[in-house]
């Protein structure tokens, strides 16, 4: 040991859609050699990241759960939802390079792929200039759902659109019916709406729901079949129906 | 050993965009504990998924090299480029079917994921009813280059679309003109098109091109300085630009 501190690098590392043995070989090396573990969570909950890696973390390990802070309460639209998030960001992130300035490396869970639609984007645009990020892709959600359907997602020359159920209706019944194939996240509480505009677009028929793909609780559903409230964890898709030879 | 033969498994492994240790575990143990390895390849080529796994096969694997048809005289809407497609995947059909039903498990490797624009979509649905096919997911390519831009595909409410360089050059700006964030696939010798469309959009100072992700010969460069050809793994984003707190 001598006075000079090597700066640690922060690894965002994709985990896959749930499975343990569906993270990379890269991902499963970073993660059971790890001193240094964060993960974001809801407060009072596991988190589904931390879960995934259940008994693989190391017997030494400081585990550094970042907590979101709650805003149920405050409308997406509203400022204040955008300025409590962006501190809790801030913080996250002061955490993670104190850590990296002192000489370790920090291994970040992320669910699917680190830089699809993840939280772990708005610690790697903060770290840069401050310390090194290194990012590990993982298989998404929407994999583990199509795989989980039993049917291929796209063909030939389809087009693939990805939404979040969070948008406007009548935008998302527009986008529906304007696509080949089709992946929407973000549903929740979001489903009646959805299911409102996938009718109204006139393709109730072909769409389906996939809640917990590659998790023990994995359930492929129609959604003309689906209850009114979907876990976190749901993704519906459309199949697209392009050339196959 | 005994009369009765187990039927085997005919296995879809997504091998992911291009890096031995970006197979998911689950991947690795199938492409290093098997027997029997099938893989697409153009006839004189070694095939990217076959080089993919240099150095993992077992000594005594059996391999399956599956040589694509030369279809370079026949236009893509000539019926003829269908039927010839259509033989060649009954034909490549029928020597799995004949192994699986003969008792051994056959790994079919897949760039990226399987499910995904992927050849071996053409296999698994002739092979339903016949032997039982199991799909490993992969990462795909898309995520190797959006890994290698060092920037995030897509933020909050983003839309992302994926579209295919073969199509028509009016279709692919009228998409490009009405999307957040985009991926473009297949483009090869539809570059001049492909570019024409992303300045009609007026989207070509934000598109990337990334050649070769997560392979030795890696190459992201902004599309307005690429050049007239590209190799065939290549793959154009535009990043989204969505909310981040
Ligand atoms: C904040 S996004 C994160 C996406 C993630 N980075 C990825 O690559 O899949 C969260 C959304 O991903 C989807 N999702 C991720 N993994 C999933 C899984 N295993 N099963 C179902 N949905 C999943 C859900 O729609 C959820 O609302
Ligand atoms: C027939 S599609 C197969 C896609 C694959 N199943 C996947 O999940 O990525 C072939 C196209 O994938 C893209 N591609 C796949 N892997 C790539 C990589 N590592 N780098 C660049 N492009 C890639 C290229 O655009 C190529 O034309």
């Amino acid at each position: 040991m001598n006075a000079i501190t090597t700066i640690g690098t922060i690894h965002g590392v994709g985990l896959g859609p749930g499975a343990q043995d569906l993270l990379s070989v890269r991902a499963d090396r970073l993660v059971r050699g790890a001193r240094h573990v964060a993960y974001f969570r809801k407060a009072g909950r596991p988190g589904q990241a931390r879960r995934i890696v259940e008994g693989m973390l190391r017997t030494d390990v400081i585990e550094i759960p970042m907590e979101y802070p709650v805003t149920t309460e405050i409308p997406v639209t509203d400022p204040r939802y955008n300025q409590c998030l962006s501190a809790f960001y801030a913080d996250c992130t002061a955490r993670l390079a104190t850590l990296a300035l002192g000489g370790a490396d920090v291994v970040v869970l992320c669910e699917g792929d680190p830089f699809f639609y993840g939280s772990f984007m708005h610690l790697h645009s903060r770290l840069s200039g401050i310390a090194p990020v290194a990012v590990v892709p993982g298989i998404s959600g929407m994999a583990g759902a199509w795989t989980a359907s039993g049917a291929p997602i796209s063909w030939g020359d389809d087009v693939l659109t990805v939404l979040m159920a969070t948008m406007a209706e009548e935008e998302l019944t527009r986008r529906i019916r304007d696509t080949d194939a089709l992946v929407v996240m973000k549903i929740g509480r979001n489903l009646a709406k959805l299911r409102r505009a996938v009718i109204a677009a006139g393709r109730a028929e072909s769409a389906w729901l996939v809640e917990h793909a590659a998790m023990p609780d994995q359930r492929v559903s129609r959604l003309v079949e689906a209850d009114r409230v979907t876990p976190y964890f749901s993704i519906l898709l459309i199949h697209g129906q392009g050339r196959r030879p």
